[in-house]
């Protein structure tokens, strides 16, 4: 029996216990967007960093001047290479609650049309797809003694609430952090029987515009008519976001977004990637949003977006109150491809409003992060060997595929440290993440946990 | 000296007990809306009801499913004419308290600029209001032995909090309540020196709107391109609500919208109101808002609006969730005037929405009350008898003006009794109802007394 093939044996035995460790850190509700949960994102910390000096590890919990870092290492005497393995332990707000099905911080296993499955908020994003690696490491630490390669692991507790911390923490200590490629655990596969490893990445910036015209709420009664509503600007100014072909009309949003190369549509057309069940398994209808004549893939991998995330403003709770609000406000992100330029798209994006703000209202503007798009080289030795141990533990080849979604840390290993990335997760298009009842396939979790065993196993004979 | 006169000089008389009086009553923490105060407005009720006995009516508390009503009753045998006097004696919070010089419930008599004046909560709206139509009658009975008329009293205790009661108790208690003339205190004068009869007042239609696109929460990144974001068509709809002339597009909205009567337009453009300064009290731009040429006064008391009065989608707590919600919802009203109706009104704004909801989004639509707009004829004897005792307190001829909020009870006077009514009042603006100090002048209510005994004894004369 090989090394790997014994590593593999023994983390099928620890399982349950994987499993018993993952419930355990579920049940922590580290929620970094309210900070009423800021004690309970330290709790989570704590937690992680024990497991992983457990483990093996040498590790610490790390101060910012927000969540903490869980920074661990294992330097194996033999190893030639280093990876960071990166992931976060906080979690998105559970609310609605009440269209959870059981509570979001209580996990439990439940039956679904393809097995057992783990439900819980961060069940899949991102505890369960951390922790996948971390019961590898355990595993090959426990059967083989050792680590086949060096392997730094970095826990962020922002990454839902916009990584404020994670700029400064780089910077502080970039040389601790380097290593010869960066490992993500924080994507999906292509479809249950398929893994994927992702290479493309949407960027992203997040702002929040309010809208200001008295200097208090009115009654509409008395000052209905001749009261500038900024309910009435912001939905004005917001609407005129869009051109009716579903493109962005601010001037220059457009500048550095190439047209898909020919060979890459291709391959994706060729993926038998099914538009309508996509879209219909959210309740949505397909065709009806969007760039006009784009593909889903193409829109959700290689097209920009502007989404009005939130709005508010008025009277919104029961029953009905006839006020003209003195404020309204909305949250406002826009996805990045290619070489599009945060700032940039921020600064247009305020031009824009600003130019169209009609007299007596005010507006101010709050930045909410921002993050440029990625995309990885298709032909190096780390992705070649990665993508064999999915293929061993598949029987597959997985799918070099794009993700509509942001990962900071992504662009700022790149930028910051001038790592490579390999971002390779288990996730499934079904997970609800962010959503009510979030789930994790229990097939995902331990099959992510042999999937990473062979490929720590392979990163091993990388020269 | 004739019959009035010998009443007006045993209200002069009186007019310190009369203030003794109403400070016991403001001294009742009477707030509607909060369930903590339950007790104390069946206390303000029986503290009224049993006034009205010592006065020398028949009275009684009435319960209901709220707060209960005070319904007191006084028919001179010889009385050719019968009216029914409206008020209220619940009050609103006084809460933010900290903005209060002294505790809302402990009325006091402070000097201002024009004079004495009273401060509590409830000093204006309505307690102070209605208590100069109980010493008017007080003074009546007590100085000429009689009322000059039939009179019923009607207390509400559920004004602040939208009158849930109300349209039930009318239900059954019709014939009780019918009279002649309804009379309503709960309006202003025009300023500290002239009296004013309210004649006009603008009907409301509330609407509830809820968009649906997905079923449920999505993630921005997963799915932001193809999916129809509900914010957005919410606020695409809402943008169309208005043209550039801040006319209502919604069509058929204008039909029973007359223009004004020239003579109307000559006598509001004569009063001097400083559009300026009354939008810049609130903190508002002058000629910004509302339909393009016309006055504030106008826009206020002769032109219907649509207001988005609430709106709400997506994550709108503090940080930022990259959120596609699977709803988003407003609140819209409509002020109404002349002979728009209501239910037209209604089905008109659902058909103008629905015919613009794009593919992919449902729509549902929830009802918040409706009541056509008021518009009292200026030629009634009764108006004709209360301008006149008005002139002949104030050396003034009243003004006729139109008021832009609505007041339910006129509706359902004369929607369920065929009554008209007369809404005097001698509030000022500067009362700060509904805000910290609320105030009364001292003058108002001594004049007060004064012209509702004047006009008592002129409806007398009414055949």
């Amino acid at each position: 029996m090989s090394k790997t093939d014994a590593v593999l044996k023994a983390a099928d035995a620890g399982l349950q216990l994987s499993l018993d460790l993952l419930f355990q850190f579920l049940s922590i509700p580290s929620i970094s967007t309210d900070p009423a949960y800021k004690p309970e994102c330290r709790r989570a910390a704590q937690w992680a960093s024990d497991q992983l000096s457990e483990i093996g590890f040498t590790s610490r919990v790390a101060d910012t001047s927000g969540h903490p870092m869980v920074l661990a290492h294992r330097r194996p005497a033999n190893a030639q290479r280093h990876v960071l393995f990166y992931g976060h332990y906080d979690v998105q707000p559970p609310e609605p609650l009440d269209l959870w099905q059981t509570p979001p911080f209580e996990p439990r296993i439940e039956t679904g049309p393809r097995g057992e499955r783990i439900v819980a908020r961060g069940a899949s994003d991102d505890k369960g797809q951390l922790f996948t690696f971390l019961e590898a490491a355990r595993a090959w630490i426990a059967e083989a003694g050792e680590l086949p390669v060096a392997v730094t692991v970095l826990l962020e507790g922002e990454e839902e609430s916009g990584s404020p911390s994670l700029k400064p923490f780089f910077d502080a200590n970039k040389e601790e952090l380097r290593a010869d490629l960066a490992l993500v655990c924080d994507t999906g596969q292509w479809d249950p029987e398929t893994p994927a490893i992702t290479t493309r990445l949407r960027g992203l910036v997040g702002e929040e515009v309010t809208i200001s015209t008295a200097g208090r709420d009115l009654h509409s009664g008395m000052y209905g008519g001749p009261a500038l509503n900024p309910i009435r600007v912001l939905t004005g100014l917001l609407s005129a976001l869009h051109d009716d072909s579903g493109r962005v009309t601010v001037p220059g949003f457009y500048d550095g977004v190439a047209e898909l190369p020919e060979a890459i549509s291709r391959q994706w057309s060729g993926l038998g990637f099914d538009d309508a069940s996509f879209l219909g398994e959210a309740g949505l209808t397909p065709g009806v949003a969007g760039e006009k004549g784009r593909s889903v893939l193409e829109q959700i991998w290689a097209r920009p977006t502007c989404e009005i995330n939130g709005i508010h403003g008025g009277y919104t709770g029961e029953g009905f109150k006839t006020v003209i609000p003195a404020q309204a406000s909305a949250k406002i992100s826009f996805r990045l491809v290619g070489k599009q330029d945060p700032a940039k798209v921020r600064s247009a994006f305020r031009e824009f409003l600003k130019a169209r703000l009609p007299e007596g209202a005010t507006i101010a503007f709050r930045e909410h992060g921002a993050s440029a798009a990625i995309e990885l080289e298709a032909d190096s030795p780390a992705l070649a060997l990665a993508a064999q141990g999915l293929q061993q533990e598949w029987g597959k080849e997985p799918i070099l595929m794009g993700s509509g979604g942001s990962i900071p840390i992504v662009g700022a290993f790149r930028s910051e440290l001038g790592m490579p990335t390999l971002m390779i997760g288990f996730a499934q298009d079904d997970d609800r993440i962010h959503s009510p009842n979030e789930k994790y396939d229990l097939k995902a979790f331990h099959k992510g946990i042999r999937s990473w065993v062979r490929i720590l196993g392979n990163l091993g004979e990388w020269r």
